[in-house]
């Protein structure tokens, strides 16, 4: 069964329109169509809210969690140039229906608009929105996929960075994390990856970027200081460009005394816990994930 | 409490006597004395056995387990010159209660007096024995730690080489895999590293070795082809020497499309797990290695 589901979920990856190095005009509506394309589940509502002057969504799982719910504050993917708060409610839905939270989903500022350190800036201002809702930090994890685990790395940095108090752990789902794209498998995963190419990642890179060093510490936090972070939780697919972005983030975390779990599931793609609804790996992994999140929130 | 109970530690590995570069027959004994200080819990039985013709200790938690239950075979650390069968007993033991599993704890063949590939031949004969008692390979987990971990990978690499059925998973605690010794944190971990350094060795790797190449796939299977291999946990302390050994075959295994799971433990030391009784993370560590036992038994 998983194998014909990879295989189907590959075949709609490559046939598909998107194409994450092409004109943001074109693609931001083509991805939010796809993402939006089935309605959320009956008991999850997403309701638009502004957290620390940043649009952002309320994501809610079986009705008001009440104030007593930890929160995961989750960062959409897209390259830092498209994808949505409300894009990636559904799997922000996915994952605190596990973890037994409630959500909210950033919408953070994208390039070319808006070039670093814009989003950083968005993060952190929300994740101050939400300390400044009573919402006690150890109550609160960070989630984010792609350039949004990327970014979801960032925010802990600089939070660390800016004296705050830390949120208990954060869930990296294939997290972009460096720009420069130095890992060996933007080639050696090249035949494999159905979703990405270094050649368009490396467009948006530059775009995100602007006139900023891509290797800065706050655009490829991999090469950041990490010390002093919460535990960390990432998860990869065999199948993708971004593969040694997820292995060199759990060994330069290890390496700074973090404790950090790495699960990397056989060829699967970029971000696969995303399509959870027809790929077997897909739900295992935001089942390991909401236990994680359930085992750190647990205080 | 934990902070205190890794000082604890620390100043236990660092002052007793144990010398893993020094001479293995004054050594020998004060591991063995180390690790049957405390008796097995009174529901652990070790009863010697011959395995595939290989020296073995059946260790059995709360009675018979039955010939339906899966079994973990263990193969202990000590750079492949020190250690045995029964001194490890007691971590099989709590392995294997938590994932309800029975064990054996292979009594393979030690260096200088056996060098390479008389470990790996053990292993192999051992893991046929299992084979040969009925015992469906699919009910089969290879756990080990230290050199017993790279053992276990190896095991793994020629038994999928010869052929054979291969087990459902393997469980390697801080797994010794590259005898080159080229992973930065030989270096970059040795202020840290309270029980082990690098020339000791580089010292048990030369006896290991005898002619061989140290860097072939059976002594350093981080170098080996891992494609086909079954699930893999594989778990460190980031206070340790050893620490690039497990980041690497992490991304070893990931990149050849095999399951892996890397846990890092921040600022505890080699095989942690095996001080479980004294220190939460070992105790946590091995509830880990259990469930993740227990979801790849599950058939």
């Amino acid at each position: 069964m998983s194998r014909q589901q990879r295989e189907s979920l590959e075949h709609l990856l490559r046939t598909g329109p998107l194409d994450l190095g092409g004109d943001v005009t074109e693609q931001r509506p083509l991805l939010e169509a796809l993402l939006t394309a089935h309605p959320l589940p009956a008991d999850v509502t997403a309701t638009p809210t502004l957290l620390g002057g940043v649009e952002a969504v309320d994501v809610s799982v079986g009705g008001d969690p009440g104030a007593a719910a930890p929160v995961l504050l989750f960062l959409h993917g897209g390259a830092y140039a498209v994808g949505s708060a409300v894009g990636v409610a559904g799997m922000a839905a996915d994952l605190a229906r596990r973890a037994g939270t409630g959500a909210v989903s950033v919408g953070y500022r994208l390039a070319p608009e808006d070039p670093h350190p814009a989003a950083v800036h968005d993060a952190l201002a929300a994740y101050r929105g939400l300390l400044g809702r009573g919402v006690p930090a150890g109550w609160v994890a960070v989630g984010g996929e792609s350039a949004g685990g990327g970014l979801a790395l960032a925010l802990l940095v600089a939070a660390r960075d800016a004296g705050l108090p830390l949120p208990a752990c954060a869930v990296l789902f294939s997290p972009w994390v460096d720009l420069t794209l130095s890992g060996t498998s933007t080639t050696t995963k090249a035949g494999v990856d159905p979703a990405l190419d270094a050649a368009g990642l490396a467009r948006r890179a530059a775009d995100y970027a602007g006139g900023a060093d891509p290797a800065g510490p706050l655009l490829s936090p991999l090469f950041a200081d990490l010390r002093g972070l919460p535990p960390l939780l990432v998860q990869a697919g065999s199948h993708e460009v971004l593969l040694d972005d997820a292995v060199r983030l759990a060994g330069a975390a290890a390496a700074a005394d973090v404790a950090v779990t790495l699960q990397v599931t056989p060829e699967v793609p970029h971000v696969f816990q995303g399509f959870a609804a027809v790929l077997e790996e897909g739900a295992s992994a935001l089942d390991e994930a909401g236990r994680f999140l359930r085992t750190h929130l647990r205080r």
